[in-house]
């Protein structure tokens, strides 16, 4: 594991680098789940899981709200310079990815360094920005899960960026995403994230929403045909939302994504990156999100996060329930794991959280909460009979006359003289509180 | 317009057939907006609406609740003869369709006729009510728009019908959908709807969402086929919804279905049935929700009602909010119509609404709500500058670099070098509250 | 502990008396955390959970929804004479409580026997369902925690019962009251409950919600005043609920109930019985209900269950969500436990769980989510800081200047003098991520 | 009606004073409905309406969003002098009330000039707007409908103001109520509201909720004792909020609200503000809200905006639903018109929403949809049956045995009596849509 790394000045003083203790530990800036090295079905727990931090959330959410402005006033955030606050706050985020302990950590362009409204001008300052990143990648041992590019927070994108009706604000998008892989590419990152943050509408009123698709679509293969131009090898990740900040986002859910890929022909090189907030705000489970996914063979990454279910918006809250991210982990172990991607922590801390340890306690419950959920999920599948009740439940299709439907042997009358000549069938009980017993159980 | 027919006994005695009196008229029993006749952009409002009453919220469901028994005792339900008592309540239906004047009817097998657990009966039960049908079409003019199975009441589909886990069940279901195909047929039915009750699941933890997916495809391919077979040119409507009674139910919302419809090579066959409370449901406006199958040229035919934005389960009310259907209709007239369907009530009184009149008050609220809507839309599509105020939104498209980029001339490269050249883009005003405005003008 | 008792023929063949096995029994049919001896701050789990099963679910459910019929049919509910129907009934009930091996049960008047429209018919019927409870109740050691009446599945209620706009049927709701009343107080019942299933309304244009409500308010004062006459000593629970049946229902939440007791001078004699999925639906969490019904002195008894968060409808599922009612045991323990009541499983098992083990596991599973979330909730508050860091927070309230505030002793004017002698105040996280940790550390 | 009022600049170039032109007009810079001299039941549509224009959406709220930065840069935002800008915006502002003509404005302390850290230059800043409005408003005949302190933007109250768990923060909103009472009675305001903007927690494991709610009704007794000592004789307002920003707000809604004055004995000086979007927030219509405060004649004003049904966050917008605002002002019109207050918009154009006419369109639109719904629920008042349908529905408690039970004279036993003596009451129907179908019969 990468050594604590500190750069001019020590940001979070008073807290070294968070060990593993174990489950008995009080120790509240401790691992008490997450042992990196721990195996499980022959991967480490650092290998399965491969937890990033969000640069955007830790080092420039500063807890200012649509009620009230910021409550973190980051010492990392005050020097005159452009390029120099750049690289204080680079220095911090190192800092807390190497004393954290995680492996990874993903931006947009505009986190790492301010943007103003001169194209070139800002690919030279993500450009410098990226040099630094790559020294201290080197120092660090720290790894870049994806880049992206912030296309919704420029007043530009008011009307939406790879779908917004005036042409020029898409060239701008277009320049935004065309660094960003750059930088992406520099910095040896494994996948690259397209959020829609504004890549919607407001009102239906004045939206010519087939168009608005068909131009994000366009978008999406130049960025993946330049990518691959400059020997890009990752995987392109959609982040599916359905609201917020626009009315309704294109990118809606798990489904109707895959309906987008799969019309305009990009399956075959972008996945999916769900976030368990985006779920919830769609009306799913986060579970549902994944399985949808790992159905389709894209489950990619996932933001971890959680909602509060009594409030509308994205709260974007460090995970702890540990019944619901355990049914997570059997879907994501039963696929196999992530396809290219991780566990990204698209969490902030409350507004109301402004000691610099609640940035540490927050990763550590969040990672705690998927380490332990990875062992149950583990336990769950190698020692009870969670999968074989599944399928034996399916298994009339397996044999018979129920294989010959499945390999298209019967026709419709073929079903109905079935149904008629075996009379009503028998009833199966589903078994659901059995299951969630047996989760439990492994709890 | 037909005439009004009735049975051995008049059911609805006292009320005689509901004519149209104009928007001045204090008569309840008189529409105020639908005039059939009236001519609008070519076509009377009878062919654009094509209304239709639903058989089983008007004359099979009593009232009843999950909290209650029932509170509608129906005259035509007392003869303890199955097939008699469904004549009598066939009598009712007509009398009623006639009374009310509107062109179409729509059921489920079992709305018709009471079904047991031999298929080789219900299939005669039911052939045997199709004649009675076919007969009271003749005398009255009346017709079928679509014909549906009811795959979700009994409770061998509590675990799903073509999504069961069961091939016995599936096989049930087989036969449900050839006889109600066959029926529709017979009729002259216009088209054939799936709405998937219970083709969904109620929990994660026993279900092989895959597999059950796979299987539905399947049978939807067999009904088609079958019906082709049996030369009905009609088409097939899916009829999204987000849950209820499942947790989850597989055809979520528009987007969700047209990804499967995709997916699993169905689009030449299917279109949308499209429900108001549903939309709403699953968390969309239903302009929303047409506007993807309209985009798609897949918007088929509507379940006209809405729900209740504070209760979360579908209520089926009917409809009357002025403004929002007025937004609706403005999307079905720029989409040339319904594709093969038509507006069907799928609305009932509510359980204290329990007089024979109220039925009539509500079927008479909602076509005038969605006539009314038809004016309001016509005329802003032809006396405003709605459409030419979007239109200009996307005008830079249509021309130079736009349109190069549209057609697929220009790489990121060439993007990124016109945002670099042209410097920050104008702001453009949505309009959003101009709009809304104009909209409230016509109305 | 009761003995297993069973009458004339045995329903649940196969299982017997459920007992404790401790965490590691991978026994489906057993207890892991609810052992009913475990002493826990000098009561045993029993005397503080007070675990009673809920009549009408387990024994009167049929399986059916608003979509489908019964897929559960009952083996004592088959005799055509209402009385033996009614007492087989009893008989499979106290051979599922005690085997079950909880110590309480709970009905509505129409539970144990049906009713049909002769009021005196009706008393009845009860009184000798009454005679033959008590002797089961004599025979096994099991316990009434509370009785009630069904004021909302008849027909005659569609419109309200204690608020209907009819005196006639207000009259009847009164009748039933008084029998169940009678009843309940005959068997020893500790409470009696009002769930105000339809005092609410379907729609506020034929409403006079001020007078409906006053009607409500002078029924409870007559119920109580009836039985305080026939020496009952109990405690009345009213039990919120926001929608559902109705669109709107009075007893909305805590705080409203709350209100509406304190209006009414109902607070000596009323306190709140709290539903999980009410407080759902009604947009709290159910440790917000909890919280504010513990504050005022209130916190009477609770309907243990579970919503779905995807869902808007009261599903009424079995808890199982650790965290979460780890969070809710905290609350009732800090609040001293329940004044009068217990936990009642207001819950049914799915509509496709069918076996009739099935009940056994739900109840297991929800009994064990309670008892180890007490455990869980002990021993935070015995080992950990979690009271201290709250108390903390506020101690600037204790002594000085926040004292006198607090006693009544400054004014407007000596706040703001404060406030500008003593600048800008500290800022002081409030660790919600840590407390978050700290619950997590003990499950 | 008051002149235009334009200061040292105009600030809304080419827009003159908005006037009526009729329904039929196509100006979209006109009234089509909103005629303050039109005489409805004996008062002005002025008189009734009692419009009043929100500073802080209209002037400073510049489109950011949680998700971007401003897409509104106000020229009267520019000025490096606090007190020259705030000066610059009040001329922008009157220039807006006076052309738009609505005669009401309301405003936060920190809306009119921005504060500091010190208390006493605060109050000084606010003293010196403070004289400049009091000579806009005599050159311009505008009035303040109401005043209040922004009590949840600064840092400070990131844990709540009346209710921070730090005596020095309550302090602090101590004083800033002060000068806003201060000021409001300076400027001759009828009223002062009290939105708790952050009045409530972000989790319950570090709140105590009693405590903090009874320092809340400390703080409204002390602020209400101070300005009735300094000569107002308005009424306060207590606006309520389930949630955003907090997780809870403790003025959920108005019957929470109405049991928190009882309780504290706040009742007759504080009446409610009710806002459209908080209801619908909070799973209420606002009719639901507006009646329950009529009902206890705390009906004081209202935030006239809309939600989005979609969306669960406060959206803010100008309200255009002609059927929702219609049955609001029914309520309003039946409880006879507001208490003391009015209709402020507290709404908010779109982020997209640019031009400087788009706050012109929103503001004719808000107030012609509630002029034309005063006109429709006047109409259905006047001419139709509505009232006396519901009056009759509760007839049988005016006189016979009904009276006596509201009477008092009938107690359980006699109401007992009387159900079995008469027999099952007859079904009557609560005809909703026959309703339904009036209201729009008068759209």
């Amino acid at each position: 594991m990468s050594n604590v790394l500190i750069g001019n000045q020590e940001f979070f003083k008073g807290i070294g680098k968070i060990g593993y203790e174990g489950p008995e530990s009080d120790n509240p800036l401790a691992y008490r789940w997450y042992d990196e090295n721990r195996v499980i079905q022959g991967k480490t727990m650092k290998e399965h899981l491969r937890f990033a931090v969000a640069y955007w959330h830790s080092f420039n959410a500063n807890g200012s709200d649509p009620f009230g402005g910021p409550t973190l006033f980051f010492p990392w955030d005050k020097n005159a310079d452009v390029i120099q606050r750049a690289k204080d706050k680079m220095d911090a985020a190192f800092e807390f990815f190497t004393k954290i302990g995680l492996p990874y950590y993903c931006f947009h362009d505009v986190d790492v360094v301010d943007y103003g409204n001169d194209v070139a001008e800002n690919e030279k300052r993500l450009a410098t920005l990226v040099e630094y990143a790559k020294e201290k990648q080197a120092a660090s041992g720290m790894k870049l899960l994806w880049g992206t590019a912030n296309l919704f927070s420029h007043e530009r994108y008011m009307n939406g960026a790879a779908t917004n009706p005036d042409f020029q604000v898409l060239t701008h998008a277009a320049a935004q995403i065309k660094a960003a892989l750059d930088a992406t590419i520099a910095l040896g990152g494994e996948n690259y994230v397209f959020w829609g943050g504004r890549e919607g509408y407001m009102s239906l009123l004045n939206t010519n929403m087939k168009r608005e698709k068909e131009n994000l679509a366009k978008i999406l293969h130049l960025a993946k045909d330049y990518a691959r131009s400059q020997g890009f090898k990752g995987t392109f990740f959609i982040e599916p939302k359905p609201c917020e900040p626009t009315k309704h986002q294109y990118d809606y859910d798990a489904s109707t994504v895959l309906g987008f890929l799969r019309e305009f022909d990009l399956m075959d090189d972008f996945k999916l990156n769900l976030e368990v907030n985006h779920a919830t705000l769609a009306g799913h489970t986060f579970q549902h999100e994944l399985q949808v996914a790992a159905d389709a063979g894209l489950l990619g990454s996932i933001d971890a996060n959680r909602g509060d279910y009594q409030n509308g918006w994205d709260t974007d809250q460090f995970p702890n329930n540990i019944n619901e991210v355990a049914e997570c982990m059997l879907i994501i172990l039963e696929a196999g794991g992530f396809a290219g991607g991780g566990i990204n922590f698209d969490a902030k801390i409350r507004r109301n959280s402004t000691d610099p340890a609640d940035l540490f306690y927050a990763h550590i419950g969040g990672a705690d909460t998927f380490a332990r959920a990875l062992v149950i999920a583990d336990n769950i599948l190698q020692n009870s009979d969670y999968k074989a009740i599944r399928s034996e439940r399916y298994s009339s299709y397996d044999s018979g006359k129920g294989k010959e439907f499945r390999d298209g042997k019967l026709d419709l009358q073929a079903l109905r003289d079935i149904a008629a000549a075996s009379g009503e069938p028998e009833v199966r009980s589903g078994k659901q509180e059995f299951l969630e017993n047996l989760i439990n159980r492994y709890i």
